[in-house]
Order: C-alpha cells, then structure tokens, then sequence
C-alpha cells in the first residue's frame, strides 16, 4: 500500500539525505501517568508492502514497551531542514518482540535484524536503560548473529499526516478513511 | 533559578548555532482522547530569572491551547546534531493569552511579542489554521505594534531533564525534588 503522503515522504528523505540525521524522528506516546512521552527514533524504513506503516527499533527494557502496552497510539513529528517540511504522522504502534509467533511480524524483526550495524546491535546486549550507570566493562559484549532477545520492532500504523512545507506556507492533511485509503485536504497552516 | 541541565542546553545551542533550526524543538502534548500530539516548535528562550522554564509561541486558535487546557503536561524533545545531544525536558505547560491579567506574565507575553519578526508576527492575522485553505489574500494582513489577540505565550515549566549525548553514550537524568531544586544521576543509555 502507498498513499500521496508517503510518496512525499519518500522524496523529502532523498531531498535531505544530506544530512545524516535527517533519518531522525521524534515519537510522542502517552505514559501510564496520562503525561506525553517524546524520543528521538531512528527510522527504520517503511513495512514491506505497506508504505503506511514506519518502522524503528526499541530494546524490550525501554519505558516505550510498557507505554504502548497500555494506549497503543503515537505520534511521530519529523522537521526535515532541507527543505523546510514538517510531516506529523500519528496512528497505532506494534511492539514486536522476540515472543511474537505471527509469521509475519517475525520476518519483518529478523529483516530489521539483518539491517542493524554491529555497533547498534550491540546495544541490546548492554545493562537495563535508565538504571544507575554501570562500570564501562558492562558495555563491551557483542550481538550474537540472531537477533538479541532485547530486541523489539516497532511499527506505527499511520492514520494521519499532517504536512506543512513552510517555503510556502503550504499545509495538507491527509487521513485514513474507513476504505483504507488517505483523503487529503489543503488547509490553512 | 538556573540547574545543571539548563547550563547544559545553553551551550548545546551555542554549539549547534551554525543550524538555524537548532532552535526547533518537538513538544508533545496529550490530546482530548487521551493519545499524543506532536508537533515542532521554535524555542524563544529561557523566562528571564528563570533558567528552568523554556518559552514558545503559539496561536489561540490552534489545537494545542485546547490540549494544554485539558491537559497540561508536556515534553519537549530536542536532538542537536553538531553535538550528538538530546535533551527531554517534562514539566508543566501554561498558556499565556491577551486574557491573562497577572503582570509577571503579561510582561512575558509583550517582551515574547516585541522579540518576534514582522513575518512572524504577521502570521497571527492569518485565518484560523487546520481549516479549509483560504485564499491568498487571506495571507496578506500586515500585524499590529501591540500583541495580536492570538497571540499567546506557551511556558514549560521543566521537572525532569534526560540527558543524552550520543559520542560518549553518556546519560544523565536531572529531577525537580520538593525543594525546587535538580537532583542528577549518571543512568544507562
């Protein structure tokens, strides 16, 4: 699946590919407490087959994993300098860890898998996120070739996009109608 | 009031300054039903004597006013690509509108307008976003000396900083205690 917000996507990531973070994405959830969350992601590509659908990684041991678990929407917000585009793209998010039978979702891990550099496979063999610094010597092990445990997928299912290109103070939204299929409309910025 | 973290971003922003957008930041918000919202936004400073408490602008009319009054909590999430540095920074949110009659933040709310550019300002004239795009004369209205009356004042009032700097994958968690006063301790990344 495609829709017109994704093939701008898809150009504006090729008009920034310049700058290294322009892969850099900032994902809002919602925290047991009811206040927002927001991280910087590393996008991952679109799903295979379904360019409505974004993929980044997370270890199982992050506060992101329970936050899903418990209101399974997000938002992820992404400035692209180049060419001055702001995409707003909320919907659902899918954890897929290493405990997920459904055959599809664990292709789509192990291909997330096979795309990680060492450096960021060995991530997931490092002490639990967020406790108190540990000795240097508990961040040298090395990933095994499958993916580690720790290893999660996480896909968001867009909705919506809320596009603004503020060259021009242009502003589009797009959302997901009972069909499946994006409308869009262009309204005031 | 000054902190650690906040002497932190300060020379992140020195650092980054060569980036024009180093000052756009991510602020996620939680929505009426209860999912997040996140959209980018520019930072305009630290609340003078007060170092902990960042300021942006935004238009009465936009949906955020809404989420904030519903709900006001937020996190901002700010990566600062010369550094390899991010910073989350949770607290309170309050909206300052021609409303407000306290002089503290009237005071902010006219200095945050006097340090706007004319093309900046002149976007609060233009008709209410999200809805159907006007036509191009719409866009043409020159801003007044004095504030618009969309004109608002957002304040975060931060309670927690997450420190990353992503060159030495240092992480450093800063947090308000009963005295007003940041705590920080050195965390896994």
């Amino acid at each position: 699946m495609s829709s017109k917000w994704s093939q701008l996507l898809k150009s504006s990531l090729e008009a920034n590919a310049s700058l290294p973070y322009s892969k850099y994405v900032q994902l809002a959830t919602v925290k047991p407490d009811g206040r927002p969350a927001n991280r910087t992601v590393v996008f991952r590509g679109f799903m295979q087959d379904d360019e409505t659908s974004l993929t980044f990684v997370t270890d199982r041991r992050s506060r992101k994993v329970q936050e899903v678990h418990l209101s399974p929407y997000g938002e992820a917000c992404w400035y692209l300098p180049v060419t001055r585009e702001q995409f707003r793209l909320s919907g659902q998010l899918r954890i897929v860890g290493s405990d997920n039978n459904e055959e599809q979702w664990m292709a789509a891990r192990r291909r997330a898998w096979a795309a990680m550099s060492s450096a960021g496979r060995s991530q997931f063999t490092w002490p639990t996120p967020g406790e108190p610094r540990a000795n240097d010597e508990a961040f040298q092990a090395k990933a095994s070739e499958e993916p580690e445990s720790n290893f999660c997928l996480v896909v968001l299912s867009v909705d919506a996009c809320d596009y603004v290109q503020l060259f021009e103070n242009k502003r589009e939204i797009f959302e997901r109608g009972e069909d499946g299929l994006f409308s869009h409309q262009a309204v005031n910025p």
